[in-house]
């Protein structure tokens, strides 16, 4: 890259976007520093600098996608000139922190008002249910406990969920993450007849989704398979009252 | 935002971005389907897409400092046109998941080939160098055994760690993560003291820091406190080969 910038007049143009609570967009050659709990300096390179609407800063490298550095929303953020460089700096008092950016040269500035307003829907994956079951039995039934999770069926396969009912009848548990079909169910056989020959006892046998396919639910009383409605994103809410998880640990 | 670009012409520039190996920055009014290992997805919005050099992809919403979505590195991109829309696809093979982004609206396209080499260095907090010590107390002295971490001082104050040498003497640690200060001095002696008149021993005292102020190393020897140099940078090595860490994960 090559191409400068005026940096008094960027410096104008970021105030003025900053007022406006604008996303804004800079690429340049610049150093960061950041000085807080912890402490950290990049060096000189061409990247890029993000400043959200929210005041959130974002500093991104070329490669990777984690940014370098970054400071949650409602940093306060000012901008200087100070020999000839264009100094970005955001500050939170607590924690006291605060991130530096010096650019050297500015290739790129924009902004934008951007209008976002749609929901996010994220859905668990069958793994994340299997940690929501362990964690909340009573979602199969009241009384339902847990033995075992992935038990090694012979000669191949594992069971999700190996547990006993409040009659004490053993149960088999199969989780699927969408649409039940019927190759899923004579799956759920297959299990229930290898326990059946290890232990000598026919388990009950219990598949888990959000939904099932019309055919495959003729196949529910053909083979004695119950279906238990239970969607991912129940099973995500569960996860996530238990265990304060961010969006970004997933 | 409203002034539209013609969609046939940025999927032309996409792909030649994307061979050259730019940060591209595509900002419009886009819907995002993720399907893999968990699903989601997210309706019309005004947001940024960014795609990396090493394209890696990320999509932002004008608020928050997280993304929205994300793949990581190595990602394979396909770019098409489908109904009058603009379709981005990341693609991984391992785990097999598939971001999807659609845009009905493209209002800025722009793309850089950026020289980024700098090296990033990142210095540990207090926090982390107590945790390192926990973890290898040899870093202190060969036999040093720690008791207990943040231990009550009466009537105030904490002591970082608490513990006995190889000769059996009770031992406290006081950290800094800068140059350590004739006030920091005085409040580790303080500590002793509190801990002289609760026990009726006089522990050994010793301040760790990776440097001391001049002034302060007179009063070393005055309060009878020891000084030991480790670097909050030696801290988080040994963090980090001990938890495998992410930069995210500070």
């Amino acid at each position: 890259m090559s191409d400068s910038l005026d940096i008094i007049e960027i410096a104008g143009k970021l105030k003025e976007s900053l007022l406006k609570r604008e996303l804004i967009i800079v690429i340049g050659l610049f150093e960061v520093y950041y000085e807080g709990r912890a402490s950290s300096t990049l060096g000189l390179g061409e990247r890029m600098l993000i400043i959200k609407s929210d005041h959130s800063i974002l500093v991104h490298r070329p490669t990777g996608y984690e940014p370098v550095n970054w400071q949650p929303p409602n940093s306060k953020i000012d901008v200087k000139i100070v020999e000839g460089k264009l100094i970005i700096e955001a500050r939170r008092t607590r924690p006291a922190e605060i991130l530096t950016v010096k650019f050297l040269e500015v290739y790129h500035y924009s902004s934008f008002k951007l209008r976002d307003e749609a929901e996010f829907q994220m859905y668990a994956t069958e793994e994340d249910m299997k940690k929501a079951i362990l964690l909340s039995p009573s979602l199969i039934e009241e009384g339902f406990k847990p033995i075992e999770d992935e038990r090694k069926i012979h000669p191949s396969g594992f069971i999700d969920i190996f547990g006993v009912d409040s009659s004490g009848r053993l149960t088999v548990i199969e989780i699927k993450r969408k649409n039940v079909t019927s190759e899923d169910i004579r799956q759920l056989v297959h299990y229930v007849e290898s326990v059946e020959r290890e232990l000598g006892v026919r388990p009950r046998a219990i598949i888990v989704a959000p939904s099932i396919q019309k055919s495959a639910t003729r196949k529910l009383t053909l083979y004695g398979v119950e279906f238990k409605c239970i969607s991912p994103k129940k099973c995500l809410e569960i996860l996530k009252k238990a265990k304060g998880l961010g969006l970004f640990t997933f």
